[in-house]
């Protein structure tokens, strides 16, 4: 049944199938009020009008307006006229659009033009047919078990994370992670965390606003100084042991026994920030720091560079000392994450659907990866780029006639964003005490900008200091390490 | 294309259609692991001999075993067997299911068995499909504009709050808005928030564990007692003007002048908590507190009671003085609330469908109290309830020879959950010096499970307090509060 009419109030009322008569009228008249036909004080026709009008029953109309009444677009009195309630200002009217984005070569994202929608909205939609009712309440503080159960076998075969359901605790991204876990020390009396020196500079301001104070802990070629570390007086440390962040660095096989015997002696906390681990090109994934102590080490991961950092979905472990502690903060924070967007996950898990997305990505990531070596050993010879193939950035350590922040600045003026080396250390310094960087995260542009992106940075490096390839031959570190970049590459998606 | 085969490695391989052979490869291995029927440390034939069995090509296999290499199944190495890498732990292969719920008239909750499904699919399908690339990356901090503009335009001529989209926070849920927030008042150097007195335990549990202190203010059938406010030295309070939990009240207006002037006169912040100030069942919702001071109240609403408590969305107005600071917090906390619920939440509100289950829900919560009314005035004459009529509980003060702890023994041995007032006071007292009461959550049971759950309350009153109506004809107040309960409603869903 379909039918268009119009009545004393100059209204297109629609009667869509299903819907009736009187959402029709509800419709219209609310349409009408957002689109500012009818405005804020504006008297109704009586019910008994409307409905002669429309040839419909009295009580019809009625209904509609008390409907429109309780939503507050009308003020219905008894022994008064109706009238219009409200008016959407202009800003509810035309949300703002956003500028065009630059070209962005910055670190810490994801090329999401590549998000799996259509997958995604298939697991989200089982999710909601498929969920008990009791599953809509409140729920479990650490996260539905689906979930953490999808979780636990995923993060045990792909990066060797001891664990199970019980020991997962789900949150809103690395963020919320880290917070909490800031939350949980200083309310057992902790005082300090090391943090990696390089690191993200977000990560430092999270710890301090904490309460508690930074030590930058200087890293080198095998990853965090652990002996500098064992001379601080840190409570816990936070590591990047897969892909230092921003170095790229892996930590070496001693190191990593280093740390958890640091940890052990002294009963402290490792943070292992696996952001990218799911991202390693050449070879299987080293696993996991947690694998050789879940009593010490909480690993840390997120779905913001597998999926999308719009999800905010992130987990870590419990180890059994912390686990009633860490679930009780969450749960005084926001009791609990999202419902259906940590069903869809699990479902993604475990149909394979997961595992997939983050193959293809893989390939596209290593793909770009060997693009931007290219372009960087053509260009800038000389430019050092630390061992570790994996995740969505790499920094390149400039030779000494170049200052990353003249870069930055030229690459700026066209419409470039990149970021320098400078932003990731703890302490301010001249920059001729330091090694000159770009951390460039080669991630972030969509499909179709990346190309450009390297275009673009081609041109900033080559008017910084260039020479053609013919004319230098030894860039051996840079060549060997873009060997990946073959024929039957270069006519795939990037 | 379709086709089932079994190989050397005994397997069922489905060729579905457009997912190939290497899919269906890859799919039979994992469920084969899955299933324990291939467990760890197993050798899988060579690609060779694979291949051979299945008739396809050799690479193909190879694929599908690098697949599952890079996901942590298989333990491909060069020049030795393929084997199996991981087994499922016995608690993944089943999750724990769930004992069969009691009856339950506890309070807090609402009926998510009549959760809108179907339209939620619908708008968060329309969300994954609509939002532009660049929206699936860390977005604003504040939440989507498209839900901040839908709420500010619902919230205005719902609940007469006055902002815009700039000036609301998107969070999850109430706890997150009131963590927060007692956040924000800690790093300003408040130290002590005053609280309604009776009110929900949890909040007394947050206000504290967020290092203020908490001062408890006596509530009257006016609502809370502001002189009592006054000479207090409390930085903040937290209300529940609409319908103050769990008495039931309404502040009433002269009250509301009181208390917005005290915070004017102090420089005091003014959290309203409208948990469900979307169900006001006699007359036109009051308007919001905030309405009468946009910079000393902040407004928290949630959809737990409209929607569902799992879906963890909730929002706050942030008056411009503190806007920036508490912005900040959820920065530093989570980044922001996760995308798709967000934007089909706005979805839900800007088509009406937010609107119609509302409405839908009022009508059934409002048949639901009248019943419940009923039940308690023919069992337990004297008993007196406050007047809001709204909302989704209600507290019935006890005659005088009642103890509230009796009913609530006596419920549980029934299967039925009961609350006892006594929970909800600051300090503990003795009961004789307390008004004995419960508070009855009616929107908590499934519609199935509410007659079953009304009649065991019955049951439960009467063998404590039984008296005929026939008996005893004065239960007035009660008797004109379930006048609404009528011949139409009778047979209607609850």
């Amino acid at each position: 049944m379909k039918g268009d009419w119009t009545s004393s109030l100059d209204l297109l009322i629609e009667r869509e199938g299903g819907q009736g008569v009187r959402r029709g009228i509800e419709s219209a008249i609310r349409q009408a009020i957002h689109d500012g036909r009818l405005k804020s004080g504006v008297e109704l026709p009586s019910t008994r009008a409307l409905a002669s009008d429309l040839g419909v029953a009295r009580g019809t109309v009625s209904e509609a307006y008390g409907q429109l009444n309780a939503e507050g677009y009308l003020l219905t009195q008894q022994g008064a006229p109706t009238r219009v309630a409200w008016t959407p200002t202009a800003a509810e009217a035309a949300p703002p659009k956003k500028a065009r984005p630059a070209l962005d070569l910055r670190p810490g994202h994801t090329n999401v033009s590549d998000f799996p929608r259509r997958a995604w909205t298939k697991a989200i939609c089982h999710a909601i047919q498929k969920v008990p009712a009791e599953g809509l309440g409140y729920g479990d503080n650490r996260g539905r078990v689906e979930l953490r159960t999808a979780l636990a076998g995923y993060l045990g075969r792909a990066r060797g994370v001891r664990t199970d359901a019980d020991g997962i605790l789900v949150c809103g991204g690395f963020t919320q992670a880290i917070t909490i876990l800031c939350q949980y020390l200083r309310e057992r009396g902790a005082r300090a965390v090391a943090l990696e020196d390089p690191c993200a500079p977000r990560y430092r301001d999270i710890v301090r606003r904490a309460g508690l104070a930074v030590l930058p802990v200087p890293c080198d070629s095998q990853g965090m100084d652990v002996s500098a570390l064992r001379r601080s007086d840190a409570d816990a440390v936070l590591v990047t042991p897969a892909h230092q962040y921003p170095l790229g660095v892996t930590l070496s096989p001693s190191r990593r026994e280093e740390l958890v015997n640091w940890a052990r002696s002294r009963g402290a906390l490792i943070v292992e920030d696996d952001y990218d681990g799911e991202f390693r090109f050449d070879q299987r994934p080293i696993s996991a720091l947690q694998s050789l102590d879940g009593d010490h080490v909480v690993y840390v991961g997120t779905a913001s560079k597998s999926l999308a950092p719009g999800l905010r979905l992130g987990w870590l472990t419990t180890p059994p000392r912390l686990r009633a502690a860490v679930i009780g903060i969450k749960e005084r924070w926001d009791r609990g994450s999202g419902l259906f967007e940590q069903l869809a996950l699990a479902n993604l898990i475990t149909t394979g659907d997961f595992d997939h997305h983050v193959r293809r990505m893989r390939g596209s990531y290593r793909r770009r990866r060997a693009l931007l070596l290219d372009t960087l050993a053509r260009c800038t010879p000389g430019v050092q780029v630390a061992s570790g193939s994996a995740g969505l950035h790499l920094t390149a350590l400039l030779p000494g006639d170049m200052a990353e922040t003249d870069l930055v600045a030229a690459a700026a003026q066209r419409s470039l964003l990149l970021r320098p080396l400078g932003e990731f250390w703890a302490a301010p310094a001249p920059a001729a005490d330091r090694p000159q960087g770009l951390v460039i995260g080669y991630g972030t542009p969509p499909t179709h900008a990346f190309k450009p992106a390297l275009a673009a940075l081609a041109e900033v490096l080559t008017a910084g200091h260039c020479v053609h390839p013919a004319d230098d031959p030894q860039t051996p570190g840079l060549n060997s390490r873009s060997a990946g970049v073959t024929g039957a590459d270069a006519g795939r998606r990037i």
